[in-house]
């Protein structure tokens, strides 16, 4: 076998706030041998999260990512040669593979194999992948919508907002969903089917939210936090429930920003206000895999992507998540 | 019968803040007739309350007391006359007759009757009362704490703080009290056998609860909100619970008053922060009495009462509980 090289992301530096093309590197090494107990994986798609930013900004992030390493990263990838039991080469696999080319990876890296051959494999990692599956898990276990209540959603066309409403909407939830441009309100009426969507760069979001909620927001998706979810805390109705999945409002979080106190609103409304990590659930990760690809397969699931080709393209792209430029998951194409 | 004549505690107006004795009036009048399904009760005990500035501040509250009526308040007082089917002039009863000396009440006013002969009534309003019941209902259906678990309580000492702290060091945590006086630290010590205790006005809260709680806390009893929370947020750990039970340090919340954001340590710590209110719960309210009566029989239970005499001494009790100048219980005989 000749020796192949790998073309790789590595972490320059921590970002202070956003991360940027400056806090990344591109380097190319050789691929290491495969020992045994390992396998060497082909990437053809890279996945770029929100919750990177987390996992660069602090050590102390539960899944954090190290100066120097390669960026962490969920892949689609296939397997070009295997010292493990029970993986074979030519398998296809969604896995902790990292912002390169190629991995030599043990089997913990890996979250499934992907068998399915009617569904796109780039949908692992999206709809399927961390985004569906955060959306299903957090909106099934914290959030427990029952048919009639009013669910709103901030980043209504993102990649798990959008799954949210639909989910929501499925479940037989008025939906409303909170987004920031005409386009994305365009796509969270027409694909992802919200019985109101508000532009909150556009509209008035107190009235709007008063508006669209009339009884109050049942359940509340964050996935901003900032001045749209202080918005929403004010209509939050008795018993309502806070999913906080991710804070892509606010920018830095060192010193924490201020803002309006929530303890009194949560005591009069005995509402419940928390915090979701997907990686703590991982043992129920395979059941909402089985039941999104039943939506799926059913065309009752409308998923939007966004794709770059190129591993050059990955190293800005976090940044221009949080710039709100994307309409659906964002993915690299190797 | 000769007429019977009530002097009661009016409420004159809503506080702008904490209520003081300037939103209070006392009036007497004749006690009306008793008709059929009422029943005349004569108070021996009022109760002062830290959540009947909530009742009196918004007209929205879940628990509004409107301009011109009897200041609401939960009493324990005998049967004078009844004529409801299963109750009898002579019985002792808890429930919402009022600051006032004679109340005609319904049954649905009766939370319930105090039958045990071996236990002060006055219990009824404070460690079995609200106080005890809220503290044993919070810590067990939002708390869930675990032996070996940190459970810090603020306004460790008050009515409902000190019942926490006993409550949680009787199912094997380690107890963290926060208070504000040398008198109140030695209580907390004492009497209620917290395992630390910080005073918040002269130790640097934040290194005392590292020191304190060197894993994290587990659960924190939020009984004051503000400044005092805040620092008790920095040190949530990983799966942590935050019962948002009262918000004693904060006097004015239109507007809401700003504090740190906490979206991202509810993510990150995966913490659930959620607000508490015993009147969702009064189908488990007489389990909980008689869990506590257990502890109080078997001398496991230890609670303080701060009393003071006569209807007059009402007016002022809320605005004196606000100022931290109890010791345990506020109650008035009459």
């Amino acid at each position: 076998m000749t020796t192949l090289t790998n073309e790789a992301i590595y972490v320059a530096s921590r970002p202070a706030g956003i991360p940027t093309a400056e806090n990344f590197r591109k380097d190319v090494q050789p691929v290491p041998a495969v020992k045994q107990g390992q396998m060497l994986v082909r990437n053809e798609w890279l996945s770029v999260e929100p919750a990177m930013r987390g996992w660069l900004a602090d050590a102390n992030n539960y899944s954090s990512v190290a100066v120097g390493e390669v960026m962490r990263s969920l892949c689609v990838g296939v397997v070009v040669e295997s010292n493990v039991d029970g993986f074979s080469a030519g398998e296809r696999l969604m896995g902790w593979f990292g912002w390169q080319h190629y991995a030599v990876v043990k089997p913990a890296a890996v979250v499934q194999k992907v068998t399915a051959s009617d569904i796109p494999p780039s949908l692992y990692l999206g709809v399927l992948g961390l985004n569906g599956i955060t959306a299903a898990t957090a909106l099934d276990k914290i959030g427990g919508p029952k048919p009639g209540e009013t669910v709103v959603v901030s980043t209504a066309a993102g990649g798990v907002g959008s799954c949210v409403g639909q989910l929501a909407k499925s479940l037989g939830c008025r939906t409303v969903g909170l987004t920031s441009t005409p386009e994305k309100v365009k796509a969270c009426h027409e694909q992802f089917a919200y019985d109101h969507v508000i532009n909150y760069k556009t509209e008035d979001i107190g009235a709007a939210l008063q508006n669209a909620c009339p009884d109050g927001v049942d359940v509340y998706f964050d996935n901003t936090a900032g001045q749209i979810s202080d918005s929403v805390m004010r209509h939050l109705a008795i018993g309502a429930r806070v999913i906080v999945c991710g804070t892509a409002s606010i920018a830095k979080w060192d010193p924490p920003p201020m803002g309006p106190r929530v303890e009194r609103i949560l005591l009069t409304r005995r509402a419940r206000m928390q915090g979701f990590i997907l990686f703590d659930h991982m043992d129920t990760y395979g059941s909402y895999v089985s039941q999104l690809e039943s939506l799926i397969r059913a065309n009752k699931l409308t998923y939007r992507e966004h794709v770059t080709d190129g591993l050059d393209t990955a190293m800005g792209a976090i940044e221009e998540l949080y710039r709100g430029e994307n309409l659906g998951k964002r993915l690299i194409r190797l």
